[in-house]
C-alpha cells in the first residue's frame, strides 16, 4: 500500500513539468518551492539534463542547496559537476557543512580545491576543517551549525540568542551550555526553556550530566548511543571537552540505514556498492572478485575429494550425500555466524563474555547435530535401504554440525578481537570453509568403515 | 573504542549499588534519578531479583515507568510480572501509551485484562484503543500524547496551550494544526513558533502541505518516509483525515533496527528472536525447524544424484566437482537475492521495473558465468589433467550461474508481487534450490557426453 500523501504530490509534479516546458519561471517557482525538499529532489531523478540546466537557472544557489541535501550523496556528484562551477561552489557553501563535506569526499583532490577557491574564505575554512576527519567517524558526520549558550545567561537572554541563531542552526531543540572557556558543561532542551521562568539562570535548569562523544568515535557506536538514549542531537568534543559540533538524528538515521545495508551485503558477499541500479557489467565486476576467490576455495574442496577417489571408485553411492552433508554444515555455520555478528553489533555478547558464547554455541551445535543426525540416519535406512551408510551419513552430519556451529561463532569473535569488522566473515566464505571440514569428516569416516559398505 | 562518557557513569553505578546494599534510600534516589533513564535501565540488567524488588519500593510508579521505557520490550515482561500487580498497573498507566501497548502485546489475554482492571478507566481505555491495531502498523507504534492547536489561534494562544501540554506530550517540536472538525490541516514547528510575531495567526505561518500516514500503514514504509523527509514526528490519521496520533523519531529508530535485524536474520535463516542471549536449548529449538526443512530438501538433491548412480559408477571422478558447482550456484544466487531484496527495500527497483531488473540479472549471470566457466575449465584441464571433464564442468558452471542468478532475483520479485516479505526467501533456501538445479545440469551434461569421459 502506498502512503496516501502521494496523490496531491503527483499532481504538483505534473504542474511543474508543464511549467518547465512552457518556460513559465514564476509558475515553476511557486509550485516547486511549495514542495518538501525530498520531493523536489525526486523531480531531478525524472528529467533530462536539459531540463535540469533550466532548473539551475530558475533557482538561487540557496534554494538549490536544500534540494541537494535530500539526495543520496553518491548521486549528487554528477549533478554538481554538470553545473556552472561558481553556482556549484555557492551551493556547497550554502549547505550544512556536514553534508557539503560528505559530497566533496567523493571528488578528486583538484576538484575539491577548485570549488573551495570559488567560495568565501569563511565557508571554505569550515569545510576544510571537516574534510580532515576520517570517514565514518563523529567528525565526518557532525555539523558545525549549532547553538550554544553560556551557563550564566538568564532564560530570557538565552531565548533571544536562540531566536537570532535559529535560522542557521541545524537544530534548536537541544541547546548546549558552555562555560567561559567554551567547555561543554550542560545541555538544555527547548522544551525546558519555554516552560521555565524568564529570569532563572541557564545553569539552574540545565542538565549537567551531558552525554557526548569524542570527534574520532565510530559512527556505528554513535548510532547505538542515540538510539538507546533517544537523543535528537549529540555534542561532539575534542580531547579538552571543547564542543566542536553536533550530530543530529536525521544524519544518524542515514548511518543506521547504511550500516544495516552494509552488514546485509557482507553476509551475502556482495559489495555494499552493488546496488540494484548498476549496469550488468558493473554488477558483474563487483561480484566476480568474491566469486573467483570462492571458486578457488571450491577447487580445494574438489581436490580433497579427489584424494578419496579410491573410496569413491569402490562405493560410488557415497557421492550422493556430499551435497546434503556440506549443505547442512554451511547452513548451521551461517546461522551461528549471523547470531554472533548481530550479538556483537547489539552489544549482547560483550556482556556475557566470549568464552561463554562459544560454549553455548557448542551445546547448540550438539543438540541440532544429534537431532539432524538421527533423522538422516533413519531416512537413509528407510528411503535408500542402506543401514551402515545411514549410520555413517548420520554420524558425519552430527560431527559436521558441531564443528560448523563452532566455526560460525568463533570466526566473527576472533575478527572482532582483531579489530576487523566481523560482518566481513561473510556467509559464502564460512559456507565454503564448512564444506571442506564436513567433507573431510564424511570421507574420513567412510574410508575407515569401508569394510561395512562394500 | 568505548565512548568516553562511560567513566563517570561507572562511578555513579558503584555509588548506587553501595547505597542499595546499605539500604540508604535517599542516597540511592538522589544518585539514581540523576542518571539518564537508559543508564537506569542498564542497572536492572546487573542486579539480582532481590535488589530489583528493593528498587521497586524505592521508586514511584512514575519514576519506574521512565526506566521501563528504555528497555527492549521483550525484556520487560518478566520485570512487570515480578512486580506487585497494582504497582505494575500504575507503571503501565504512566508510560507513553504506545510503549505500554508494545509491552502488553507480549502478555496473555487474561494478564492484559487484569492489569487493565487495576488502572483508572481513562488510561485503560486509551491502551485498549491501541491494542486493536495490528502489529507493525502505524497504529501500533503511534502515541496518543501529542499537541494539536486550532488554526484560528494566535501564536500567543498557541504558545500558552503548548506550555500547558508540554509535560505530557511525547514531543512538542512539531505541533499539528486542526480545523473546527478536528481534521488535520497543517503543521508548524516550534522553531517557527518562537521566531514569529505573537499576534500572527497559526494559519498564517503553518505549512499546509503536511505529510501524514494512514493508521494501517506498514512501519517499514513509515521509517522510509521519516528518513527521506528528515521528520522528527509524523501524524497518523483515519480515513476521514482526523488525527489519531503521532509517530516520533525515537520509535522509528527502534523500527529501523528491528527491520534491519529481521532482514539480516532471514538471509541466514535464523528466526529474528534467536538472540545471542538465549540458552542453547532455546537457540536449537529456534534453528531446528529451518534445518530440518533444509535437510529434507537436501535429501531431494541426494535422491537426484542417486538417479545418476550409473553415470557415477562409471566415472567416479565426477563426484569430485559436485560441491564446487553446487557451491558456486548457491553463492551467485545469494548475491542476486541480496541485491534484489535490498533494491526492493530501498525502492530502487520499483523505479526501474521488474522485467528490466530480471534482464539485468540475466546479463550479469551470463558475464559471471562465462568468466567462472572459463577459469574452471582451465584449472581442471591443468590441475586434474582431464580435458573433456574440464569442458563439462566449465559448461555446467556457466549454465548454473545463469540459472542461479535469475532464480535469486526472480524469487524475491515474485514474493513481493504476492505481498510476501521478500526477505523470507532466505539464503539457505535459495542455496538449496540452486544445488538441485546445478546438479541436474551437471549430471545431465555428463550423462550425455559420457562417451568422452570413459
Amino acid at each position: 500500500m502506498e502512503p496516501n500523501h502521494e496523490e496531491p504530490k503527483l499532481e504538483a509534479f505534473d504542474k511543474i513539468l508543464v511549467a518547465l516546458e512552457n518556460e513559465q519561471i514564476d509558475l515553476f517557482r511557486s509550485e516547486f518551492l511549495e514542495l518538501h525538499p525530498y520531493d523536489q529532489a525526486s523531480i531531478f531523478d525524472e528529467v533530462t539534463e536539459d531540463r535540469r540546466q533550466q532548473i539551475y537557472t530558475y533557482l538561487s544557489p540557496q534554494e538549490m542547496s536544500e534540494v541537494i541535501e535530500h539526495f543520496d550523496f553518491e548521486d549528487v556528484s554528477p549533478l554538481i559537476i554538470e553545473m556552472n562551477p561558481t553556482y556549484a561552489a555557492h551551493i556547497l557553501a550554502e549547505m550544512s557543512t556536514d553534508d557539503a563535506v560528505d559530497i566533496m569526499n567523493n571528488f578528486e583532490k583538484d576538484q575539491v580545491a577548485s570549488y573551495l577557491t570559488l567560495m568565501h574564505k569563511e565557508e571554505a575554512d569550515e569545510i576544510k576543517d571537516l574534510l580532515h576527519y576520517e570517514e565514518k567517524t563523529a567528525g565526518s558526520i557532525m555539523t558545525t551549525e549549532f547553538v550554544v549558550v553560556n551557563k550564566n545567561m538568564t532564560i530570557r537572554e538565552a531565548m533571544v540568542h536562540l531566536r537570532t541563531q535559529a535560522p542557521d542552526a541545524e537544530t534548536i531543540y537541544y541547546v548546549f551550555v558552555v562555560d567561559e572557556d567554551k567547555h561543554l558543561v550542560g545541555v538544555i532542551s527547548l522544551r525546558d526553556l519555554i516552560i521555565s521562568e524568564e529570569d532563572w539562570l541557564v545553569s539552574d535548569i540545565m542538565s549537567d550530566r551531558v552525554v557526548y562523544v569524542s570527534v574520532g568515535e565510530d559512527q556505528e557506536v554513535i548510532a547505538k548511543i542515540m538510539r538507546d538514549y533517544d537523543f535528537l542531537a549529540l555534542p561532539v568534543v575534542d580531547f579538552k571537552k571543547h564542543i566542536l559540533g553536533i550530530i543530529t538524528v536525521d544524519d544518524i538515521m542515514d548511518v543506521m540505514e547504511e550500516e544495516a545495508s552494509d552488514d546485509y551485503s557482507k553476509l551475502a558477499a556482495v559489495s555494499d556498492m552493488d546496488r540494484a541500479d548498476l549496469t550488468p557489467f558493473d554488477a558483474a565486476k563487483k561480484r566476480l572478485p568474491w566469486l573467483i576467490i570462492l571458486l578457488f576455495l571450491g577447487m580445494v574442496t574438489a581436490s580433497l575429494i579427489g584424494r578419496f577417489e579410491n573410496t569413491l571408485d569402490q562405493v560410488a553411492i557415497l557421492a550422493v550425500f556430499i551435497p546434503v552433508i556440506a549443505g547442512m554444515a554451511g547452513n548451521t555455520g551461517t546461522q551461528a555466524l549471523a547470531v554472533t555478528v548481530r550479538g556483537i553489533a547489539t552489544g549482547d555478547i560483550s556482556k556475557e563474555g566470549k568464552l561463554k558464547r562459544l560454549k553455548k554455541e557448542t551445546l547448540t551445535g550438539l543438540i541440532t547435530g544429534i537431532t539432524c543426525g538421527l533423522i538422516i540416519t533413519g531416512v537413509v535406512m528407510l528411503w535408500f535401504g542402506h543401514v551402515y551408510l545411514g549410520m555413517i551419513v548420520g554420524f558425519s552430519i552430527l560431527c559436521s554440525l558441531i564443528v560448523a556451529t563452532i566455526a560460525g561463532s568463533f570466526l566473527p569473535l576472533l575478527m572482532h578481537k582483531m579489530n576487523i569488522d566481523p560482518a566481513v566473515a561473510s556467509g559464502p566464505f564460512i559456507t565454503t570453509i564448512n564444506d571442506i571440514i564436513s567433507i573431510i569428516i564424511y570421507f574420513g569416516t567412510a574410508t575407515i568403515f569401508m569394510d561395512l559398505l562394500i
